[in-house]
This record gives C-alpha cells, structure tokens and sequence, in this order.
C-alpha cells in the first residue's frame, strides 16, 4: 500500500458522498470525465491572501489554468493577470484591460510582441534581443511600449520544485546586465515599468520565501539604484507551493506576508513609491480542482486489483507521475461515493490508455468500488487540463466546468 | 557539452542544408514550428521488414502517430490497424475495413465496444468482465462479435524500455485466466480471433525479442490446448525499438526474423494453421520525423548559450524528457542550415514556454546558430505531437505535413 497525498482543507471532514461547491460530485458528473473548479475556493485563497498581503498586488498566471470561464470569475478579483503567450494574452484581454496584463517568457515572436504593444500589456522583457524587437515593434506600430525587465536572479528558491534563479537560464536578463538594460529602454522613451523577478515555484517552506523574498527586495533596490531610476511595479514572483504528496505541509502564507512586510517597511528609499505584485498561479487554482473520473473496469491480476477509469494521464498527466517528478507519488485521491469510507482492499487506479504510464493511484487504499462509481484525484485545478497530452490515444477531451462562487 | 542520439540512417552523411524528402528543410517550413513526416522512411521500414518477416502480417499501431494524412498513406501499406480508442477507430476506419482493425485497451466504455462491434472489428478483450460486456453488446446488436483475448503474459520483454508483461498488468487477462475465457467466448457464440500478447516495448536487444517471441509462441500454443482450439491469429506484439540517445545501437530487425523464422518452423500443431502478425507503431514511423522550430531569440546567461526557439514541450514531450523517461537526454538534434558543420559552441535549445522544463538539447554541440534558423530535432514521427500537451501555455499548434513517397 502507498500513501496518497492530503485532501484540500475543503474537503477535510466530509463525510459519505463527497461534495463539491455543496453539491454531491454525482450532480457533477453527467459527462466524465470531468474537471469541476469550485470558484468558492479560489475566492477562498483570494480572501486569505488580501488578508495576509494587505500591502501588495495579486496577479493571477493564468497559465495555471486559462478555461475561459475561470478567467470570468477570477479576474475581477485580481489586480492583473500575468500571461505566457499570444493565445493566453488573447483570453487575459477578454477579461481584463491590457494595461493590467503583463508577458512574459523567452521566445516571444514579434507578432505576440506586437499584439501586446496594440494593447497597453506590459511585456516583461527576457533578453536584450528581445529588447531590441520590441522596441523596433512599438516604433513602427507607432506606441510607447510598456516594458518591465525580467531579472534571473541570482538567487534560488531554496526548496522549490522548479528552480527558476540563481543558475544559467533562458528566463530573463542576467542581474549583471538589467540595469543596463533598463536605462536602454529608458533612454528610447519607453514607459519603464520595473522589474520581474521570479526565483521558483511551488514552495511550501515560509522561511525560504521569506528569504527569496528579501533578497528579491535587495535587488530590485540595487538594479533600480545602478540604474538611476525608480521602478513603478516590482514584480516579486510568486513560488507559493501546494501540498500533493503524502509528508506535504502546507504553507504557512500568513508568516510570509509577515515577512515581506518587514521587508517592505525597511525597503531602500528607491523603491519607496513602487507598487510591488505577487503573481500566483497554483497556489490559487490548484485545490479548487477535483477532476473525476468513472470507473469503467475492475479486474485482477496476479493478485492486484485494477481499477480501470474512463480518463487518465491524457487529462491529468502531472498526477501520473510523468511530468516534473522523478519519482511516482500518489495525488490526494478518493472514492467519491464514500471519501472516508473506511479502506477495504489495495488498489490500483489506471486510465484508459494502452500505456503502463497511465496510472492516477498506484496501490492506494480504497472502500470497495465497482465500474460505475466515480473516482475524484484532487489538485486538479491547476496544470490539469491544459497541462496534459489531450489527443493522446484519440480518447474525447475532458469536460470543464466552473461551480460554486465566491 | 552533452551528447545528442544517432542520427536515423536517412540523414547520415547529408552534407549542407538537411533535407527532408529529397527538398531542404527550409522547404517545408514556410510554418514553424511543423512535424515533417518523410513517407519514403516509412516505405524503407516497411519493406525491411517484409523481407525480414515474410511469414507474417504487419499491423501498425496508429497509437503512434494517427495523423489521418499519415493513415491515408500508410494503410495500403500494412494488413492491419491496431487502434486504442474509439477516437482512432473511427480514423482506422476511414482507411481500412473493419475486418482489418483490432481494438486493444483496458478502459474500453460500451460505445466503443459497440463501435468496434458494429464495424466488425475485433476486440482485444482484457478482462471477463469486458467480455460480459461485449457479448451482452452483440447480442443486442444482433451481431457475431469478433474477439480475441489479449493475455498479460508470464514473461517480460527484457530491456524494453516499457515492460507490459511478466507483472500485475490492467492489460489483458492472466495467462492462468486466458484459456477458460476462450471457451466462453466460443460456448457463446462468438468469432473467436485468436490471442493478443504484447509484452514490451521499444526494446533494442534482438535477443531479448528472439526469447520473447518465442516464449509467446509457447503461450499461445499452451492456451490453445488448453482451451481446445486452434487460433485464427496470434498477434505477437511488438517491441522493436529505435535508437535515440547516444551509445543506443539500432535493432537487429533480420535478426529477429530469422529468430522468428525459427520458431515457427517448429511451432506446437495446434498453431500449425494459425497467421500471426506484429504490431510496430513506433519502429515504423519514429525515423520518418522531423521537428523543424526556428530560433527565436540568442542569449546568454551566466555564460550559457540559449537558443530559444518557437516549439517546445508542448509539441515534443519526449523529446524534452518528460514523459516515460527518468534521466533527461538529448534527442537527435542539428541545426538544419548545416547539419554536418563542425561545431563551433555549446548551447541548450529551449522552447517558448515559461516552464525550465522546456528544454530541447541540454549543452548540445552545434555550428553558429542565430535567430531565424531551424532546428531539426529528429525521431520525432511517434509519440510527438499526439502525444505533447499541445495546450500547454496557450501557444499555436505545431503543423504536421506528410512528404514524398514510397
């Protein structure tokens, strides 16, 4: 028997029938396999993170998850959303102004740089070649561009399950070179909008963020002071893990606004009027997610039970272990007709896919569950669906709805 | 500096601009990034094997890739089409009847049974309660159902890089379980097809393909006597792999025919009338592929070269080495303007999306690249774009063109 990962605080303490948004998964199920948001929960994360940072920005990475629907409902309760792509800059400026939209990422094509300059999104710049483009772009398309320079910085996230600082990386400029770059783009006439700072992701440790934290502050304040010019927004990255394995604790979110406040209190005079922004992707969506599935079979062999499920590593490829991890881990997972039911047999839950890949539970402990009942993998909200080979195997998509409200 | 995999034999020795079917690459890119499938590699491989294997029926996987271009040329070409979904059956059977198609998958929902039953397709059936299902189907259809039982066989495929044998397995029946099954399906009147075993995949070894082939030929014929009938067919499965990392030695294919050769010039009577067929996804179309993505953007980080180009893992999920595979290593990889120039720097090939993830060659050794080229990354004809998470970070899909001929 393997462990599986913790239920969201939601889902804790039901009891029977699990429900999401209030309502017995059935209710949910008419198609599967389905992946069900429950807005009240982002709403949730959105309510304790204003509380815990009265003092900066939210933006929302929507490539988190993009579902046009979710983008209705989260995006008046965020101050931007961050985009990675010309499509996600299309849905982001659906929802939102362009002027509350920035872009960032290292291969941006001159046709996405200039979708962003039409619209007033910042583009977070990721190279002086890309500088030069865009610059070029916004004098031909006849605006001022709104340019931020993202800084690899050199610090990591220390305990992040993906690094993004403090080594060679083709995300943004080297902090050697950003101030330079920033009075480039100042002397060109461009609206310098600061820095973009994004030192790893998925980080459960409060210590390590406040640390990045500070340093990222120190930064900022350094570049900003050898450029001679105040940033009006920094960009702090975001980094706030969720906890999917068995062992996971969550983040303590509220030490980490304490500590930024700190931070904030006794920031360098440059930064004194710059607005400051956490961008957080997964730490918002990622529990508000149950994807559920049918089963479809159960058989026996050589003495293990399988569980056969009508999707699998097509929809949820990062809960089958093949995407980022090394090791094979067990996301939170249930029986949704019996969440606490009491263990009665070791089973393996596996998709539909002709590939030994496609496993969404290795040796888990479940009730007994029969072809018909439902089974629900938690932390399904974020780099699920969009995250996840679709086609392969030619299986139907999954559904995607949005229940429940703030 | 790493090393990339062998070039497929079709572009050793090219000098210069790499071409693709006879015509340079730059032909075939007016759009980047695209897959360029060669149906003259295709042709080659399937030849090969013909003359390797002349007492044999070849299937081909569509798992591997189903693009309907591809189908259109390669169906003519094999006896049959192996499809895992009701999705690729409904695009085997633009190309194929359905006499020609089995259906192996162990999460098979009843419409895509009564699909496959409707068309005359066999069904590979994994467990007895896919089969009470399947007759039940037919029955009401008022059709003979076509089956087959795929066995999980005793032995592995030794050095398969994905073992489907020898183990608990949610594909096919036990072995121990194989021969009673049978019996029910003839008792019930059914189209008994014979036996599916596939016990690996992309194996190199052609011993260890020998061993396996001839310890399925026993299986069969052990099932076979015990169930009191003799098989129309036996599918022996797969497992020829293709070589994609450094030191991988390619598949002695004349080998494994003349093993094959062996075996059955000595198989058990009960086999004595049976036809029996391989099943090839990958072997036949993974050479006949090229990712061609062009540079976007030059950098330097830390002292690292990016070449940061405009397809990634979204389209090339393997080849980033993230999926099935537990150490990163670099694919076939070249610079398509000089696919033979001397190397003149050390680089990694990273993709558009926001992720370190997306990383196609890790300090490969390649001629002086600028924005504007073209990166072939080879061995991209199976398990590419179906199998990629195309939605990842809202970026355009990859093209896919199918070239020359046999």
């Amino acid at each position: 028997m393997k462990p599986v990962g913790p239920l969201p605080p939601e889902f804790v303490g039901q009891s029977g029938v699990l429900t999401i948004a209030g309502a017995p998964a059935e209710q949910w199920a008419a198609d599967t396999p389905v992946f069900v948001y429950d807005a009240g929960i982002v709403a949730a994360r959105i309510r304790r993170f204003r509380a815990a940072f009265p003092m900066v920005d939210l933006h929302y990475a929507i490539k988190a998850n993009p579902l046009p629907a979710l983008l209705d409902t989260v995006a008046p309760w965020v101050d931007g959303l961050d985009v990675a792509s010309g499509g996600e800059l299309e849905r982001a400026l659906a929802v939102k102004p362009g002027g509350a939209i920035s872009f960032a990422g290292p291969g941006k094509r001159d046709a996405e740089l200039a979708a962003a300059l039409r619209n007033g999104a910042t583009l977070n710049l990721e190279s002086d070649g890309e500088a030069t483009r865009a610059l070029r772009l916004a004098d031909q398309l006849g605006v001022t561009p709104r340019l931020a320079v993202r800084v690899n910085p050199d610090v990591e996230l220390r305990g992040s399950g993906m690094k993004m600082g403090g080594r060679p990386s083709p995300f943004g400029v080297d902090a050697a070179a950003a101030a330079a770059l920033v009075r480039r783009l100042i002397d060109a006439g461009a609206d310098w909008r600061g820095f973009h700072i994004y030192a790893g992701s998925q980080a459960l440790d409060a210590g390590a963020i406040i640390e990045t934290q500070a340093a990222t502050l120190a930064l900022a304040a350094r570049l900003a002071e050898a450029a001679g010019a105040a940033p009006p927004l920094v960009n702090l990255g975001g980094g706030f893990g969720v906890p999917y394995f068995a062992g996971d604790r969550p983040l303590d979110v509220e030490r980490v606004g304490a500590g930024l406040a700190e931070g904030l209190a006794t920031r360098a005079a440059v930064l004194r009027e710059a607005r400051f922004a956490i961008e957080l992707g997964r730490w918002l969506v990622a529990e508000a997610g149950v994807y559920l599935t049918r089963i479809v079979d159960r058989k026996t062999s050589q003495g293990e039970t399988f569980l056969v499920t009508d999707g699998g590593l097509n929809h949820q490829l990062a809960a089958s272990g093949n995407f980022g991890t090394v090791v094979r881990r067990n996301y939170p997972l249930a029986l949704a007709s019996a969440i606490d039911g009491p263990a009665a047999e070791t089973v393996s839950v596996v998709g539909p896919l002709c590939t030994p890949l496609d496993r969404l539970g290795d040796r888990v402990a479940l009730p007994e569950a029969q072809p018909g009942d439902l089974i629900a993998v938690f932390l399904a909200g974020a780099y699920g669906a969009s995250a996840s080979p679709a086609a392969f195997l030619g299986h139907p998509a999954a559904a995607e709805i949005v229940v429940g409200g703030a």
